[in-house]
């Protein structure tokens, strides 16, 4: 079973991340890193560095689809040779799934028309444009459709879709393995949940609080 | 505020990335991978590979260091540039952490002799003859000591320490940055929780199912 994750300048570390580590442990999982280039790819922060060892040509049939999400998002919204790609591999998918701004990339190119979907909280009002109906779920299955909310929510979305193609044993197994016995300081990772003010910090500077630079207080020169 | 992520070949990925993706959004986070030498590391699957940008003689004063773990954490318990480079840093840090098999590297390495501990639940049983009091805790504080338990455990670690250094409205502002909110499908996460044959199923073949390799029915050629 191959499962491919998309990468791109300026991902998200963890909207990778969390799959890879819940369906890359599935039995008989393969795991490749794809991208329009091979190489070095910088995360969303830039102190990070992961290396695609598969162009988008090398990988025709995958059996499970990733897509990430991240500020690198913006720049994959036109057709082009990775919409191709997706629409191609999508063909032939068992499941095709995203995390956070992935599931505006999977629009873009035209697979989730009509679907419902999700994406991370800020960037659900981007879906409805996109011809998707946006779900406040953590994560959404529509058919072999499979969306995950912001950054952390892959891990849920993983281990969600592992009991899907290997049964509970298995996804209970690797929950267990990866320790996923969550236990947050702070009730506070949903925007209904979080204090008022953290909710209007993020809609006011999320893009840079999120690419690590400095707010409140500090200056904020990017919204 | 310089977090210092010290890699090795067979780290386990999401062990790096929960810190990563949290502390590395506290206002004025440098985030630097360091490692005995730079470039590629593979991670325990091998598909993943990380490049890291600093030497071990490249990072000589950071704030906070964080060591993951993963299989590789067996080839790092003998005493040497790294254990001697951990006792360096360590001197002048805020916060000395791990995830995960991270903190054997660090007992290992004598900094948390006679402190509570805490580690992957399956290597728990290896903290006193390193002279540490293993704790079942997801997060244990001890002094400037930040020990969290497996892999999944350093994204509540890194959100306790930002609380801890920037204040609850940046912890919390991170968390829901990160749409951490958690809701995995299943309350297999701890070793009391999970049904007993995936206790025992992990607790037999661990290591080939945290490699990525399979289980059960399937040869199982590694314990």
């Amino acid at each position: 079973m191959q499962i491919a994750i998309l990468l791109y300048d300026r991902f998200t570390a963890l909207d990778a991340i969390g799959p890879y580590e819940t369906l890359g442990l599935l039995p008989g999982a393969e795991v490749v890193f794809v991208a329009e280039r091979t190489g070095l790819h910088r995360s969303d922060k830039g102190s990070l560095g992961l290396v695609v060892d598969a162009a988008l040509s090398d990988v025709t049939a995958p059996d499970v689809l990733v897509v990430p999400g991240g500020p690198g998002q913006t720049a994959l919204m036109e057709d082009g040779p990775v919409h191709e790609w997706i629409r191609a591999v999508d063909a032939g998918t068992t499941w095709t799934t995203s995390v956070c701004t992935g599931s505006l990339v999977l629009a873009a190119a035209g697979l989730l028309k009509g679907r419902r979907a999700t994406c991370h909280w800020l960037a659900l009002d981007q879906m409805p444009a996109l011809g998707v109906e946006p779900s406040g779920e953590r994560v959404v299955f529509d058919g072999k459709y499979v969306t995950a909310a912001g950054v952390s929510s892959g891990v849920d979305m993983g281990l969600a879709l592992a009991g899907r193609i290997a049964g509970d044993f298995v996804a209970q197994t690797i929950q267990l393995g990866i320790e996923y016995d969550p236990q947050p300081p702070y009730d506070a990772g949903a925007p209904e949940k979080a204090p008022a003010e953290v909710v209007a910090a993020l809609r006011d500077h999320g893009r840079s609080i999120l690419a690590g630079k400095r707010w409140r207080d500090e200056a904020v020169t990017e919204r």
